[in-house]
């Protein structure tokens, strides 16, 4: 056994070296493969069946809210994106620019969409004309890239695949309404698919996206306590809109200008998924996005019987659920460390004195936990335990957020705080950029993460200055 | 009714310029918009909910041959792109170069993807090392880019959406195997899913894909008897495998060379739907691939239980098809006529006479055959309407493709056929591409589309320079 499991390469530990277990987790488990093409990925056919999954859960509640998608240009000429002044100075530093066409000099200069505001905006200018035509509800999954100067499989690549929504509304109050459902619907998609818990609130105006009024972010927290930016919903007001000439005949007859959302989540959930759920044995996958859910391993193949009731067994439940059979001439022991490191939620093992009895063992993934299953049971015992599985994923990333939640009390206790526990703090704040500013120099890092829905009243006063706390905030390092 | 009909606007018809009813249709139906950025679209809902269910179809049929899904780099640096030197020849004309990332000038210039053949390659190189890793069936969904001076909605544009596919085989005959069942998956997919019949075969070495050793097409005609190729299927051989170094440890620990395949098809299909089936009241959509397959308008509705009963039916009806419910305030004319552009496969009208006897009116789109069917029925009576619309379509689209394709045994023949019957040609042709050249400047623009998997001996000399044939070839214009 000790031999066999020798087969499948052992991962360097989270605790030895975090950011090291991370890309051996990426490698082993054939998430991605490294390119030629500096900072920009292959997503291999194991990494991408997890973003198709993800897609397909978010793609339709999209639609059951009413959002349609559509699809726009990856280049945008140089002079649109000038239109809105902040959005082009947050984003000009760091886009691609494509400058000739075959053997020709472009006559403008196109960059390659980082985000794609101004296209939907060029595009809204001509079809909405009247309040009727209101709200739209438009999506798109595309590929965007940012120039990024330091990159890491899936948290930061210069392309990355993501979904970004843009909408626009009769009224502030309908766009800003609109900003929060959708921050609400990743917040579920987070919590019932990923079975990810997360901080989630607003960000400060250092923290803003480039051109929006508000920004609001999901922050889930990877297992060594930094913070990732999961998702973010920004509310335009009409800037962009009146940046853009977008105007519509109101109910009242006079012309209007609508106001504007946007919002998106990226395949930096894929490193979220690995970060937060992953061990030293490689992956571990939330059941519901899992390209394959069940594997099933043979044991003692080759003694008559056990093979052709796997293939049933396999055949059976495909039905329902998505299944692999290994009936490959791999030792089990290494299928076991193989399927361990790719994540499958749940291992099936079949052997000769299960056949007598009728059963199989089902082996969680997240505990090891063994069950002996009677093989008439499996279509509902299955489901149960990827349940199980799931809300046990969830408890445990939440045990792992509250545990590394500190309060900061004083600028002394923030410092101790950030330099000795990895993790979120919270702690009162003036509204004064030049806090945040001062924070993340004195602890090399620590950024505002938001302000929660729900805040605290834990001090009088900024934690960092001594003047009258405005807000309490989420701090932490990042991703 | 003629007064409400004028509201939607009428477009050009087909025979008078058939060129403009084609744009007034992706137009007027919403399929896509024109932006900014030269050869660009934006694909609007209506036509992105077509390429949806399109891409959800193919990509079933895919998954079922084994196929798998991953997501390669948009970039390909010049040098990776020069390893072959058919390959480049061929698209370096035609493609867009990034030569700017941020401020910073690249210190090689990046190409945006035309086709992913030499990223195919530099991975495989990395994954490919025994028979064991074969065969490798790796497709993507992505959009491409070709700088075209000339661009036409979905036909020809700068940028579109297509699948990739790209596999490595232990030997020439799987390779070629592989290549043919895909030609032939997608000729089952225009037959099955887009009710569209076509001439498939191999094209001549003048008209082969670039760096491939044969190239197969499926070549519907257009109502204008004019040719779209539809969708190509590649077999490299070991060339590109040579270029770039990949190997593998036989079965017989021998160092092999794979052989290649890709094939692909693109948002070009949306134009031969519009153009194999539309009419002079706009687009008639195939049932399987229709955002809305029955669109239901009540009569009358504001008699009392009319809208009631519309609701019912389509919350009931909505469980099994594509539904859409018109309350609006427009009038039943008005809608038939929307829905007729849009190219709803059936339209079902609901009034006070029929709740009287609880019965709707069902019409065709294809033929506007109109049926009395119970609502008790509807969910049996719809599923065979919508398959008799399918095969009215593909049976009216045969017809065409028939009637529009002659025989010419004369050079003579040959050049007054092409002055005066469009559509496809069948001839002799001696093998030489000097007499594709010669016919194509004779007729302007008639080119070899394919030769045909079973020819039929027409002569026994070509039709151009009557040396002995080799081939009966498929001829006609093309998009």
């Amino acid at each position: 056994m000790a031999q066999q499991k020798k087969m499948v390469e052992a991962i360097t530990s989270m605790d030895e070296d975090f950011s090291k277990w991370y890309t051996d987790i990426v490698k082993k488990a054939e998430l991605m493969d490294y390119s030629s093409v500096k900072g920009c990925m292959v997503i291999e056919p194991y990494g991408y069946a997890i973003w198709e999954n993800i897609q397909k859960d978010l793609d339709a509640r999209f639609k059951k809210v009413g959002v349609q998608n559509v699809y726009m240009p990856m280049f945008i000429p140089e002079s649109l994106l000038q239109r809105e002044k902040d959005h082009v100075e947050g984003f000009a530093p760091e886009v691609a620019w494509v400058t000739h066409g075959g053997q020709e000099e472009l006559t403008e200069r196109l960059c390659v969409r980082p985000t794609s505001e101004v296209l939907f905006c060029e595009h809204y200018q001509k079809v909405i004309k009247s309040w009727r035509d209101l709200p739209k509800l438009y999506n798109q999954w595309c590929s965007v890239v940012r120039w990024e100067k330091t990159t890491r499989p899936f948290l930061r690549s210069s392309e990355f695949l993501w979904q970004e929504g843009h909408t626009m509304h009769e009224t502030a109050e309908e766009a800003e309404e609109e900003t929060m459902r959708m921050l609400k619907l990743y917040e579920a998609f987070y919590r019932e698919t990923l079975a990810i818990p997360a901080v989630t609130g607003k960000k400060t105006e250092k923290e803003k996206f480039a051109g929006a009024k508000a920004t609001y972010t999901i922050e889930p927290m990877m297992h060594n306590g930094v913070a990732l930016q999961g998702g973010t919903s920004h509310y335009f007001g009409d800037g962009f809109a009146k940046s853009f000439g977008i105007a519509f005949t109101g109910r009242d007859n006079t012309l209007q200008t609508p106001h504007q959302t946007s919002w998106g989540v990226s395949t930096r959930m894929i490193g979220a998924i690995i970060m937060v759920h992953g061990d030293d044995n490689g992956l571990v996958l939330p059941p519901r996005i899992a390209p394959i859910q069940v594997v099933i391993v043979p044991i003692a193949q080759h003694k008559p019987g056990v093979l052709e009731k796997s293939r049933e067994l396999a055949d059976r439940l495909g039905e329902q659920f998505r299944i692999k059979l290994d009936d490959s001439e791999q030792s089990p022991g290494w299928k076991f460390s193989q399927y361990e490191m790719q994540g499958v939620p749940l291992r099936l093992e079949i052997g000769p004195k299960d056949l007598e009895k009728n059963q199989c063992v089902l082996v969680r993934r997240d505990n090891r936990e063994k069950i002996f299953v009677s093989l008439d049971e499996l279509e509902t015992k299955i489901p149960e335990l990827l349940q199980a599985v799931h809300d046990g994923m969830y408890e445990r990333a939440l045990q792992n957020l509250h545990e590394k939640t500190f309060e900061a009390h004083t600028h002394e206790e923030f410092l101790d705080i950030a330099a000795n526990k990895p993790g979120f703090i919270k702690a009162m704040w003036c509204g004064d950029s030049a806090c945040e500013d001062k924070l993340k120099e004195e602890t090399g890092g620590v950024k505002s993460r938001c302000i929660p829905f729900e805040e605290e009243h834990l001090d009088d006063v900024c934690v960092c200055c001594g003047k009258p706390a405005k807000h309490m905030v989420y701090w932490g390092r990042q991703y």
